[in-house]
């Protein structure tokens, strides 16, 4: 159609795999759910679809972090540009913040600032690209990894995460998976999206199978210290002697600040091996054409590291295990849901919806669809994470919330039920 | 060489592509040339290379805008992600401030936001990049552009400016250069890195060869109004009915903040042709896998924009005023450069070198390295920017700096000036 006013030719178009590729995120999905809100209904929308708790009050940040961006912004030391990997007094701090709890001691030069978790997983990605190269990814799964490896195009092999096991991470088919021209495997711990955390066993096994097949080891951290149950939070990074291990992570969860745009991918590699095969030269490289975090935000980063007070932490998982004891025991009342196991990390947990058991719900997109008509609560198909006709669906909120939005849940499977 | 440790065998490489075209940045050639200052000149380094006076405390921002991100970050209402495009405040704020220059008005859902206009320019390149395509880019210009299209495997094709005709666009070679595979045409206005403003006249003609081309306009306008000379600053969109028009901007240099990274992208395309072309469609789509600027600065966007006091603004333009005097004043004292004309906006000027008055300056580059090694005056290759032989020069500095650096610029000169 030619447009009135306009009779040039243009010769320009928009790039269409562009914009079909975009459709399977997380936020376009959940984007597609929202619409079908009822605007009438007096209820609140229960949000148990994203992993952002910060608008709920019981989840504000502490305001020790607060003053530190106060204090960077009004000291007007940070309004130019920052350098590319990001300002020294930060990556200082970050290396001393993650060393705690590591053998060894990181170096602020293996530590690169990020937008978020989410531009570490770009980074990463596009350094690893190159033809025919593959990457391990889980299923269950973050789609932002599908969505990066894909503009890539890096190949990906998903293996299995096992809820038999405690969703712990099937290693036969990591192997059999794995090829020449594999690069790396991704783990996510505490796991997105069935709320568990691996154990120093596991992980070391996941370490020694990535050595067997020359591979690395991609460790989404993003939840670290989000652990409430038997099974303590270990880095990846313990075991970087093993095989190299580049660590992604931010202050978006552990701070509940996931609008402040703060992350970072660090090199755990005490036997230099990513320097020598040319992966540290690559981030560098990248992060010079790539978006950097605001420089106030880095100059807030020390601050906001090392004066955090514990009790801000252990009141964020008091919450979160309060939480995920509520999930537990209310889905055990909703009969088309199962449970695996009880989430003992993160934010979220994974749950097998049976729709044979319902009237009208054709599968699991179908019941978000009606679930956010009827009741006003959102949570995510499971096929949007790789499992089709589970959920996944998110316990980190107020606790009144969860509860309220829990009871929608039951109510709606109870109306959709087949009558006998 | 195998490191002792490791007996296994990686399959993963960096990408060498990757680190061979970084070099190529201006960050890149600043930082080699930063690495020939001589740690023992006792004198401050002097920093005329790049566009970032904020360290300057006469360029200093407004609290106002400082203010504007305390209260954002401390009302805990901007802890939380941001929509894909940014949220609403902030692009109604910005849709509104900038239809203030402009016949029509825009409307938020013209205006995204990105993490600086650098951020804008990667998209919008994107965008436009399939296979074949080439862009028109003006020499001398500003190599992110060139950058971000050889990232995108966008064809790039240079017409000049003329420094005889006050830095023009030479629009017969921009004719000549475009074929139906040419997609868009980039102009810097202010000028980086003439210091150059383009006339409603000039602008106008820009608007008919692209609509005769079918292509269209990019309007960097990071530099908005920072114009000090006899042209007024016009904002391309003006012409938006002729041929669409996409502006990148940013607050970076008007507000001297350019470590907060907050920019836009914006259409200006009264006729819906960019819409109706898809491209509006792969803005989105691509901003839906990108990352966003920190959310409380965005919150910041509409009490900075509607609260800045037009005397912050003008004292800017002031001291550039005056810095463009003694810069130009200054320049005519040193016989072995030359300034075609006296800069009226943005934050630099090209200056031509005439090395065969010098001794053992080899060309551009040798002078920049010698200059910093010498006097600790840090000024661009022309080479960096398209044209060789020249000198990119900043005057954005304490006026006091900049006298400074340009009489250490003269004693320069003088000691390496041959002898007859
Ligand atoms: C597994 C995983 N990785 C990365 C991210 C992105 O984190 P950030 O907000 O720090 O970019 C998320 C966010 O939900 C996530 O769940
Ligand atoms: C012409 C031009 N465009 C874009 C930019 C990037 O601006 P920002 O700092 O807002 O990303 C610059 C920065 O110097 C510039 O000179």
């Amino acid at each position: 159609m030619e447009n009135g006013s306009s009779t040039a030719r243009w010769c320009f178009r928009g790039n269409e795999a562009m914009t079909t590729e975009s459709v399977s995120t997380i936020r376009g999905v959940l984007t597609e759910i929202y619409r079908n809100i009822n605007e009438a209904d007096p209820r609140p929308i229960i949000p148990l679809g994203h992993g952002d708790p910060s608008a709920f009050p019981c989840f504000r940040t502490t305001p020790i972090a607060e003053d530190a961006v106060a204090d960077a912004v009004r000291s007007a030391k940070f309004n130019g540009y920052a350098s590319t990997v990001g300002i020294l007094p930060a990556r200082r701090a970050i290396s001393e913040y993650l060393s705690k709890d590591l053998p060894y001691k990181l170096s602020p030069d293996d530590i690169y600032l990020t937008l978020g978790c989410n531009q570490a997983i770009e980074v990463v990605l596009a350094v690893l690209a190159r033809p025919n190269a593959n990457i391990l990814l889980p299923r269950p799964g973050f789609p932002t990894y599908e969505a990066r490896a894909a503009f890539n195009r890096l190949e990906v092999r998903h293996f299995d995460l096992l809820p038999e096991k405690g969703w712990e991470v099937d290693l036969d088919t990591v192997e059999a998976l794995a090829d020449k021209n594999t690069v790396a495997m991704v783990i996510i711990n505490p796991g997105n999206p069935c709320g568990n955390i691996f154990t120093y066993e596991h992980l070391k096994k996941v370490a020694e199978t990535v050595r067997k097949l020359g591979i690395l080891v991609i460790a989404d951290e993003v939840y670290h210290h989000l652990a409430f149950g038997s099974n303590p939070f270990v880095p990846m990074g313990v075991f970087a002697s093993i095989a190299p291990v580049i660590t992604v992570g931010s202050i978006s969860k552990r701070w509940v600040v996931p609008g402040w745009r703060l992350g970072w991918l660090v090199t755990n590699d005490p036997n230099g091996i990513l320097q020598e095969y040319g992966i540290v030269d690559c981030i560098k490289a990248y992060l010079n054409i790539s978006p950097d975090p605001a420089t106030f935000i880095q100059g807030a980063v020390p601050q906001i590291l090392e004066k955090t007070k514990d009790d801000f932490f252990s009141k964020i998982v008091d919450i979160l295990r309060q939480d995920a004891d509520i999930f537990y025991s209310r889905i055990k009342e909703i009969p088309c849901i199962t449970c695996p196991s009880k989430p003992e990390g993160c934010m979220f947990v994974m749950v097998k919806l049976n729709q044979t058991l319902l009237e009208d719900i054709k599968d699991d997109f179908d019941f978000c669809v009606k679930l956010a008509k009827e009741e006003s609560v959102i949570v995510l198909p499971g096929v949007t994470v790789g499992l089709k006709n589970w959920l996944r669906i998110t316990f980190a909120a107020e606790p009144s919330s969860l509860e309220d939005g829990l009871a929608r849940v039951k109510a709606f499977c109870q109306r959709h039920v087949k009558k006998q």
